[in-house]
Parts: structure tokens; C-alpha cells; sequence
């Protein structure tokens, strides 16, 4: 039983819009995200999504609204839900979501990944 | 769906101990608490809890170690698992557990929390 220090965690990787696994929980993981540009529009049909915005801004985007996202900032998106998140500048985020989440829904697109790593 | 500051939301109560929510996803409570001072050993037998400080620090108090956590940083204690957290100085704390989570586990206390209010 470890302790985890965000920042450290965040300076092991570069990749955009590739979560890491920090932390695994009741069936959730505990992932961390880099995120610049835009992902894509998706849904997950059965689990809900906790975004946490620890650097930079994140916007996510739904079907009738955008939702800005500042650091200390959170959003839940429930399972159902068209989102696509969109950051102008990089930004770090904490998300946690159920072990069975798939990045990208049911969309395939080239930048999905399919098997997360722990860091 | 509306997004959730932190601190807007740490400036909404002042009682110690005394875990709010913030949020509600997969069958879990996202919840912010105040820490002061000294909190009861205790254990969930069938739930994982996450930590994460957002400003002042906490210490989770295991039975073989102590664990510091400074702003920023997270511990998940598995369930089974006896801890006490305590804080020297007020901290402003994250934490992540399944909505069957009682607050002082199998142990009644003076400052038991018995039902948890949304903020």
C-alpha cells in the first residue's frame, strides 16, 4: 500500500489522450490523462465518468452545452451520455471509471486504446 | 449535469470529520471532508476508500506504518484494512467510496455519521 503524488505520476509519460492507471478500487480505476486537441464524440453505455481537472482546462463537450472544466474543477458524465472532451491547451486529469470502460464507447477510431498500462 | 468546484463547494460547511457529497457515480460517493485533529481506528470489510488531499495534509495511520499525504497525493486503503487518519492541521480531503460505506466502519463513535448530506 503506496501512496501516489499526482505530479510525479504525470511527468512518466508524454502521450495525449492516453490514459494511465494510478489506482484500482471497488472495480474502478484510478487513471491519469494528458489531453490536447480534441478527442472524439462517444458514449459509454453502462458506466459513468468522473473527470477531475488537476493542471490546464478541459472543455467537455455535449450535445446541447459545453462544459468548462478548471483546475479543482469536476464533471460526472453519466453512462448514456454523447461527450467529447477538448482541451486548447494541454491539461491533466484524474479520471475514474469502472475497470470495464472502454476508451472510446463503442467508437473505433485511431487514437482509441485498447489496453491501458499502469504506471 | 453541472460541473463541481472544489473549493466552492469546501466553503459551503466548516464541521470536521463530517464528509459531504459531492457526487455520485457507479454505485460510489464522490465526498469532500475537513480533517482536524484525530479521527477512530477503523476498517470496511467490504469497501475500498480513496484519499486524496486537496489542501493541508492527512495522515493515514496503519497498524504497521504511518502514511503522509500532502496536497496532491492519494492512498487507497483496501478494504479489511484498519486505519485512522489524522491531521495536525486542518485538511481539505477527496474521497472516493462505495455509497454503503459507513463512516467509522463496524465501530460507533461519538462522532459517528450516521446519514450524509449533499452540499
Amino acid at each position: 500500500m503506496e501512496k501516489v503524488n499526482l505530479s510525479e505520476k504525470f511527468n512518466l509519460f508524454k502521450e495525449l489522450w492516453t490514459p494511465k492507471i494510478v489506482g484500482e478500487l471497488n472495480g474502478q480505476y484510478v487513471k491519469l490523462a494528458k489531453t490536447k486537441g480534441e478527442f472524439v464524440w462517444h458514449k459509454h453505455d453502462t458506466e459513468d465518468e468522473f473527470f477531475l481537472v488537476v493542471n490546464g482546462t478541459l472543455t467537455i463537450k455535449l450535445r446541447d452545452k459545453d462544459i468548462h472544466l478548471d483546475p479543482g474543477e469536476f464533471l460526472i458524465v453519466p453512462k448514456g451520455v454523447e461527450h467529447k472532451p477538448v482541451s486548447e491547451n494541454e491539461a491533466h486529469v484524474l479520471v475514474f471509471e469502472p475497470k470495464s470502460t472502454k476508451h472510446t464507447g463503442d467508437v473505433e477510431s485511431e487514437i482509441t486504446v485498447k489496453k491501458f498500462d499502469w504506471i
